[in-house]
């Protein structure tokens, strides 16, 4: 969208300047606003039209039976499914005797901006009603970052022209209709008239709604109160009904003169608390938010803001719409992650319905990554929700004859609901990529005690799992046969080398981390001799290699498999899953994402420099990025071996993912992984931060057309900030100890003194550029100038 | 069963002396009557207590849509499922005011006696009512193998003792209610009430319904009549209804007097004639067996099986149990092809509605083989079925990108109904099985016109499947990859041993077919360069073996995976497939059904007898048996690697699968391929008979305890008897001209003109018994004296 002609390239903030009908849906997703609790698409105020509307809850939920026409054990039953739950930001608008509505009368002017320092989504709307009455409605709409059960529409009406009586509707309302899913199998199912009327009420400017769920049990309850700013004689009225409530203000406005209206909506839910208590819960969340003001929640959302951004920003010279697209990504996992509290953070966020609102494992190794260095208390959220969901795990391995834990593959909840256990059951890796996600965390904040708390648990029980899931063969090799890498365009093969690297560094991650807190491994029932049998298996770890090739297969015998024809294949054709069977695309070399690309990101002292260049070419002829999830990675890597050019068409391509909708699915929601994956490509591409060793790690490189690259992280709860040119990185720390680092593979020390400059080596020789699929190659990126 | 008291082993027949209420549902399956077009369940005539009621007509199913809760391209939309058709076998009694019913009153003597050379099934009951009238119940009832539309009961009441006024109601009832079925997923499910009444009407002692099927549109008639023999008085009343038709008898008996009933029923269906015209079709067949009687409808029945037993009867001298095994599985391997004409056989036949009443790969490998040899014409039929289904299998491998014909894995009219592609779609071999029927029939037959009118082309477009579904690798070997073989506790392997094998045969086989019709090749457009292209895939064909082991891997990598752990395995846990999930079963060494041990027997020119052994040795230590398509398999290749005793042990659990209930759902119908495996257990087991070469060959050896084995084989027409001793097999050839066999590889010629008598060889040195997985080991079978 943003290469549609009403958007505008701006350093902080979306913008845009008409109004498109036809990408609704798509910037209803981009203008979201969430803090990871509630969250609001950008759907216009008066409701209609709309493309998806959607109000979201973490955590907010429906059952719903998993069918299967040939039964198996281990089947998950029941799936879960992200609710449409009551919608709060309607704002009806009556000018005379007509409903104020984009599609009719005449519209002069119609932007939305939504700013990344304010935290807010602003509209203005210059419109003529069918009968003539020109009237200007500007609104300012939040999810409030500071209170999360909180969210704020600041709603004004001015009339221009002409004297005008209007009627202002702010309306909450459950069980609204919403369109017919399409057939893509990657967007969510909808679920019929779900909320159950439990209780409504009203009084002065307030009403709430108050329903429950019918299989997972859930009570939700929505309040909204008013304050109201306008001429003499306006009345306010509120009323409800079993799914609506409703606060009317009738005004008659000279010309210039406004209404202003301040609409306040507070959330609660509770799957164990009764109505009265999730009804109260909901009202003192409004009272103080009513307490605070609008003024006061913008103040709030601006500090929070201010706070991120001076340890987060991202500042790049030489492409401004990069610029944009990194800040826009940055606010987006932000919005995802920064309130989940004790919740999932899905792979959509809060910004659509899509893959049914499940979290997968890109949570762990695309979102947590960038929270975890600028957020890391939502990082840290993030996996105590992970480890709140241990027992499931835990009863899951059980099911399967296995020890330890078994994560699901998706799951709002908790439990398993994938139904297609090839993709779903067989892909251990996400085990790992928890364990990692916890390493990592720990590493970057120094936080003992979450280790102690949460994470020593988390890496015992993953690496007991796989332990129990691989098993030495005849040559001491540690074998972990059957089960599914990241690439979705395979399953089910033996000794994935992601996901034997990654259960690898999951083994003696643990056994690291016991032995560092004996006496919690202790009462975990780690001896040891459980220890060594980590050690073991992570040491015997079989990385399949082919010799010939010299290359290493993404899983044991791929190589030797037919390579696609993708000659044969037609653009029309791809995504390949919506046109050709599962069984001819795994038993084929054709890579739908990054797969052992990425476990030479993540596991970079497993490849040396030449099996990653010759890896990474070999791999590159075969992936035809049908997941937003491999363009960021390809792009760690190109700069790693030197493609500078390419990885700038796959940054770009993983910039634009959503606001270009390449993948034409944003209008279910924004690819959260993918966002964070801008962050990733910049500061792991460019940067070449690595850190899965024990010192953290730089390589930075810019390509020619960027001047300069400057990026901030928290590294124990100091704040390190990198600035990068084509000649010289430097490295400047905020405060607290120094801090260790390698520089292009030389250790060097930061301390808070003063900044350290290191110069960038030559870049070392670098083969051909390698070649994609027909048809697959990233588009080339045209720098926006700066 | 026949291990229960009330069984009697006797050579000609399967006798019950009492009446089990608990086994009823399996007594149905054993007691079923069919000849390939109606099936009659063994159900009790008065209807009630039923374990499963069942009526089936070969090819009527309904259509059901098959849910995916995550969907994916070319997964079967509309799955087809067996009917339970308009029940034509009920006769009710009332004696004075009592119903007929074995739970009440004093059953004195029940018995039923199915027997193989007249193909009846009789009852003999001497019943007392609660009322003390006591009555004795004569019924003898047949499903013709030569009209193959009727059905006829002969139903007699004695009284006994007292003079009885006696009620018969002979009756045909639509949509009978059907018990719920089990969780079981071999189990089909059932359907809610799907005739829908389009026709019913009575007159005289005849009554008929017409009915028609939702979603299938196949239109049903069912019209029955009578003939009544009573005493004076007796009155004889039709009456017809919706779902019922009833024919009325009501007469009163002296003590010693009888009423007797003759009940013809006739069926007809079709998918495209108007409801007239079907209805008129079952009247003409009615008409017809009307007019033959039911002494003529007898006389038929023991003609044609008089002809039947006199080439394909097995005789067994030393073990009585074996020997009315293999004669009850020679009588209903007929029952279930004799009259199929252009529709499957089905994996149950038409004895229950296990399995939705799909056909699968067992049809080609494991029955037709018995019927090629005892009944050639019902085989010849089986293909011509599949034959007709070639443009939806070639319809069916274009939706998969291939070339060629990819018959269906289950189906009933030859869509594919799979909605679990790893052990659906995957399973591609079944494209090579019916290759290698054709080339079987063929060679049997010598019937060239079939090769060239159906054979040819079913070769034709296998070949064609094989070639685009393998490809070259570097090193020239071709390979076929992510697919799944027999053993259904593995999927989705490359170059699995049988797989590959079996298509090797297939690509042979249609390139010299081609050669021999090379007009009807041009036609198909095979030309000399896709001849080459056949003959160098087969020529190139990868066969993996595990030079470490010196054995075969199942598929290429297995012998590197995990050995179950079968200690740790209670047999509780058995079939393991309900207690573990299928990612855990498929990673792991255990195998369900001979996979590589049927690959020796069908292709036993592709391993040296070293390799036999020692595969052998190697798989029954991995093979749990919890298919019925495994212990008949086992018992060939234990008898060729010198293992007489443990052959004796799988013949045995073969022989009993159904009639002992072994796999604990013969309720849902007989396994008709083991039943064939019976036959192929004696003759490819102890007589050695191998066919897939040129020659004919024999080994025959007979363990210590039998003293005689002779069986009849169809060549070409001629009728091949061989009698076995332990020192000699005599090979007789009824008429024609000389057949050239190999005899324990010696080249011999059997002539019309007399006996051939060859010498037995002494058996090669034989290793240790093999063992099989903890608790698997066949039950130590007992022979039954002679």
């Amino acid at each position: 969208m943003i290469g549609h002609p009403d958007f505008v390239t701006e350093p902080w903030c979306l913008r845009e300047t008409g109004l498109d009908l036809g990408l609704l849906a798509q910037t209803e997703s981009l203008f979201a606003l969430s803090n990871g609790n509630i969250g609001w698409r950008g759907n216009l105020d008066e409701g209609e039209p709309h493309g998806l509307p959607g109000s979201y809850l973490n955590g907010v939920f429906e059952l719903r039976t998993l069918p299967y026409a040939e039964a198996g054990y281990g089947y998950p039953e029941s799936g879960q499914i992200v609710l449409n739950v009551t919608n709060g930001k309607p704002i009806r608008l009556l000018v005379d005797d007509e409903p104020f509505d984009v599609r009719y009368g005449e519209l002069r002017a119609h932007e939305r901006c939504l700013d990344f320092r304010s935290g807010v989504l602003t509209r203005r709307v210059d419109w003529v009603s069918p009968a003539g009455r020109a009237v200007r409605v500007t609104s300012t709409r939040l999810v409030s970052f500071v209170q999360r059960s909180i969210a704020a529409i600041c709603y004004e009406v001015q009339a221009l022209d002409d004297p005008v009586r209007i009627v202002v509707q702010s309306e909450i309302i459950a069980n609204e209709q919403l369109p017919t899913p399409s057939g893509d199998p990657r967007a969510g199912a909808a679920l019929e008239t779900a909320l159950v009327q439990e209780k409504n009420a009203s009084h002065g400017a307030r009403a709430g709604l108050v329903h429950s769920t019918r299989g997972s049990a859930l009570t939700v309850a929505a309040v909204m109160d008013h304050t109201v700013d306008g001429p003499d004689g306006t009345r306010v009225e509120a009323e409800s009904f079993p799914d609506l409530g409703r606060t009317t203000v009738v005004a008659t406005l000279e010309p210039g003169q406004r209404l202003r209206l301040v609409k306040t909506v507070a959330y609660g839910w509770s799957g164990s608390r009764s109505v009265p208590a999730v009804w109260d819960q909901a009202d003192a969340a409004l009272a103080g938010a009513m307490e605070t003001g609008w003024e006061g929640l913008c103040a709030e959302q601006r500090a929070y803001l201010d706070d991120f951004w001076a340890r987060a920003d991202v500042e790049l010279d030489g492409d401004t719409s990069i610029q944009q697209a990194v800040r826009f990504a940055l606010f987006q996992v932000l919005q995802a992650g920064a309130r989940a509290e004790g919740r999932a953070i899905p792979a959509k966020g809060l910004t659509g319905p899509g893959y049914g609102g499940h979290t997968f494992w890109d949570a762990e190794t695309f979102v947590l990554p960038v929270l975890t260095y600028t957020a890391p208390d939502a990082a840290a959220q993030a996996l105590r929700w992970r480890h709140s969901t241990l027992p499931m795990a835990i009863g899951r391995a059980g099911q399967l004859g296995l020890a330890g834990a078994a994560f699901p593959w998706r799951t709002i909840h908790g439990e398993e609901c994938s139904s297609y256990w090839p993709a779903g059951t067989a892909a251990f890796h996400i085990n790992a990529d928890i364990a990692a996600a916890v390493v990592r965390h720990v590493r970057a904040t120094g936080d003992m005690a979450f280790e102690q708390g949460i994470g020593l648990e988390l890496l015992v029980h993953t690496a007991r799992l796989w332990r129990s899931l691989g098993h030495h063969d005849g040559q001491g090799r540690f074998r972990i046969d059957g089960v599914t890498g990241p690439d979705e365009y395979s399953a089910v093969a033996d000794n994935n080398v992601y996901t034997n690297l990654m259960a690898q560094q999951n083994l003696e991650a643990a056994a690291d981390a016991a032995a560092r807190h004996p006496g919690r491994a202790g009462e975990l029932g780690v001896d040891a001799e459980e220890m060594a049998a980590w050690r073991d298996a992570a040491a015997g770890m079989f990385i399949p290699y082919d010799e010939a090739l010299g290359v290493h297969p993404q899983s044991e015998g791929y190589t030797g498999h037919q390579v696609w024809d993708f000659a044969a294949t037609t653009a029309g054709q791809y995504p390949l899953l919506l046109h050709f069977p599962y069984f001819d695309l795994y038993r084929k070399q054709v890579i739908k994402q990054a797969d052992l690309v990425l476990a030479m990101q993540l596991r970079p002292d497993a490849f040396t420099r030449e099996q990653k260049a010759r890896n990474f070419d070999y791999y590159e002829a075969l992936t035809v990025r049908d997941s937003s999830l491999s363009a960021c990675v390809q792009a760690v890597i190109a700069v790693e071996v030197g493609q500078l050019e390419l990885a700038e068409d796959y940054l770009a391509e993983t910039a634009l993912m959503d606001l270009d909708d390449l993948e034409h699915n944003t209008a279910d929601g924004l690819h959260v992984a993918s966002l964070a994956g801008v962050w990733t490509a910049l500061v792991a591409g460019y940067g070449g931060m690595r850190d899965s060793g024990v010192t953290l790690c730089f390589a930075p490189r810019l390509p020619p057309g960027l001047s300069r690259l400057a990026f901030g992280l928290l590294m124990a709860g100091r704040t390190l900030r990198v600035e990068i040119t084509h000649t010289a990185a430097t490295y400047t720390l905020g405060d607290g100890q120094p801090l260790q680092l390698l520089h292009h593979g030389q250790p060097v020390t930061v301390t808070a003194e003063g900044p350290l400059t290191c110069p960038i080596p030559d870049p070392p020789p670098t083969g051909p550029k390698p070649t994609q699929p027909a048809g697959r190659a990233p588009t080339p990126h045209r720098r926006s100038g700066t």
